[in-house]
């Protein structure tokens, strides 16, 4: 399994996909700048009257509600039935939908009308879309891992979709398979958008790779370790940031190989 | 008093207030970027369906004018008068009110409507906002000190709130008691949102701290600690920003009892 | 003439111009800051109640339409009007045009109602803009060379403005004149808005400079200029668009007599 995980990274560099990404105005740089390093190609194609035909020509679509104004709100159900019509891979952040109400109510009409790939969402987040109680602060999960389990394979059999819940260890699932992701550094709690760039690659990776679930465990390893490689140079939010997008430029094959933390159960 | 304001940064990251921002675009990465490094819990909520309810479960609001939106005005003022009825802190940065008459009346609407504690403007704004003649240049002030104490006081006697006007020197009041802070650097000013930033300091800081005028103070100072400790490291604006925010993560007590240029009139 | 084009480096340094910017919201922050780097006065007033005031007292509009929200659209079209009106340079940058028809429409419906002294695109938008088949994957252009010049002096004539085409080499016309512009580096394109920011600069020359071919000129060779400074210090994305900043920032008359790959036709 490491070997189909570790050769995402060079199936998307061949193919350049093209993401397409509606999603907040506190990271939507962020968003961009860690899909070109990574080898996509990202277009922040939002405008209502333009995010349906964007995403037929897009290979992924990255939806992510955390600053969802009421234009954006349409357009995203827009391009996500778009996606479902001309068989586009879709990857939905749940940013904030487990302190806001109406935030849960966008990301279940999205779920209902559209076709999503993957969920990707921190620990509370992904409980509290599978019905379970969740701790969460504004958008931060404040929880434990305690249901985390059973929740992201609730959701991932619900929808018929991969699951990424992220927390001090990741889980992802595709209902039958289940890895467990160690990786990365605490620091990437203090820089912001560090969730949202995460769910930006599993829209690039899986708009390279057939196999959801091993294009959202590449994007969650090479994250983690390029959070790991920047540490060893930057120890402060700042600095740590700049070196993120360069550690993230550096991944490849080998060093996914090499220091990826993962377990199957 | 040099106490209890720098005894403000333990208490802020003792507390991780919950910092609902609703700012402009240009900078929202930025204000969300240095609230967590200072130790806050950035939330940019402000969609105007969410605003209200959003605000309630914040420990601080800030609103900043810059990009006003329609959507940004509506929710601004609901969030405002949410934050009234339950008791939130409020930080009104009112950027460009000089220049631009809509962005003036959006200003004294919050003020009317709303709750304000801190309103942290430049020179030209607050001289702008306490009625007198002022010159600014789009959203700079390019105005002198003529002036800036009797309206930094007449302000906060008229709407009952700490008033800051940044420039060379920064002029904080509460209406009996007056601040003015000599730290930081011209390097600040070629940077975008170095006033945004620090608006979303005193956000979070008046989160934490009962005092807004010691929470004022704390901000100010930490800012320009920031600042002069960035440009030990860094003399141009692109490697100034970011050893900025590695200089707000590492302000404690004892650098701003060491460093801050502080005088009481 | 290579006097005439270093020489508007100093000549914005000392006007200090005002920009007003309704640009795209992955790239505001950085169009802001290199604005100020660069030594332009930079100020993103987009709501539409503001934007035809605020064209009145700015030196020069930047127009780039990479995510056209509703009010962006409407917002745009009263800002170059106004700019028409008050003699106000325009700089309108078509992002996307080639690939999404709405942002084509905008884009003509901006050239027939107000006033646009510089295009700056990239060689597909240019292309299609002039009404050539072009080869663009969303945002990005994938074409060479061929039939650019002949774009280039077309859209110059036709719309009476100066016509900045942006690829391996950047062509420049006022429909007399024809710069070719050889600096720059691959990394340019492996970070978010590098086209943006140049258009930003353009807008900064053509608000300090009477001759905008000239304005042109300078903008697309200190922009080059820099990414091979940066580049010289950073071989990785993240750090090599801090030195970006830094680069540009240090930009003079002399870098540019010295550096400028420019050849005239």
């Amino acid at each position: 399994m490491i070997n189909e995980i570790s050769s995402v990274v060079t199936k998307l560099r061949e193919r350049v996909p093209l993401v397409q990404a509606i999603t907040n105005y506190v990271t939507i740089n962020d968003c961009a700048n860690i899909l070109l390093a990574f080898g996509a190609s990202p277009a922040m194609s939002e405008a209502y009257d333009e995010s349906y035909e964007f995403a037929k020509i897009s290979n992924a679509l990255y939806l992510n509600v955390g600053t969802l104004t009421k234009e954006q709100e349409t357009s995203m159900i827009m391009a996500s039935i778009s996606a479902k019509k001309s068989n586009i891979s879709v990857v939905l952040d749940p940013v904030g939908c487990a302190g806001i109400q109406k935030k849960m109510d966008v990301v279940k009409r999205i779920l209902e009308l559209g076709r999503v790939d993957i969920i990707k969402g921190n620990g509370g987040e992904i409980k509290s879309l599978a019905g379970q109680d969740s701790k969460v602060r504004g958008v931060d999960s404040i929880d434990g891992e305690e249901g985390i389990e059973e929740a992201v394979k609730f959701l991932a059999n619900e929808y018929k979709c991969v699951v990424v819940a992220t927390g001090k260890r990741d889980f992802i699932s595709d209902g039958k398979r289940m890895a467990i992701i160690s990786n990365g550094v605490e620091l990437l709690t203090k820089v912001t958008g560090a969730g949202c760039m995460l769910g930006a690659l599993c829209a690039g990776t899986a708009g390279a790779e057939k196999d959801k679930f091993a294009a959202a465990c590449t994007a969650v390893i090479s994250m983690g370790i390029a959070g790991e490689k920047a540490y060893e140079e930057a120890k402060k939010p700042g600095s740590f940031k700049v070196k993120l997008m360069d550690a993230i430029y550096d991944i490849n094959e080998e060093t996914i190989k090499e220091l990826a933390k993962i377990e199957f159960i």
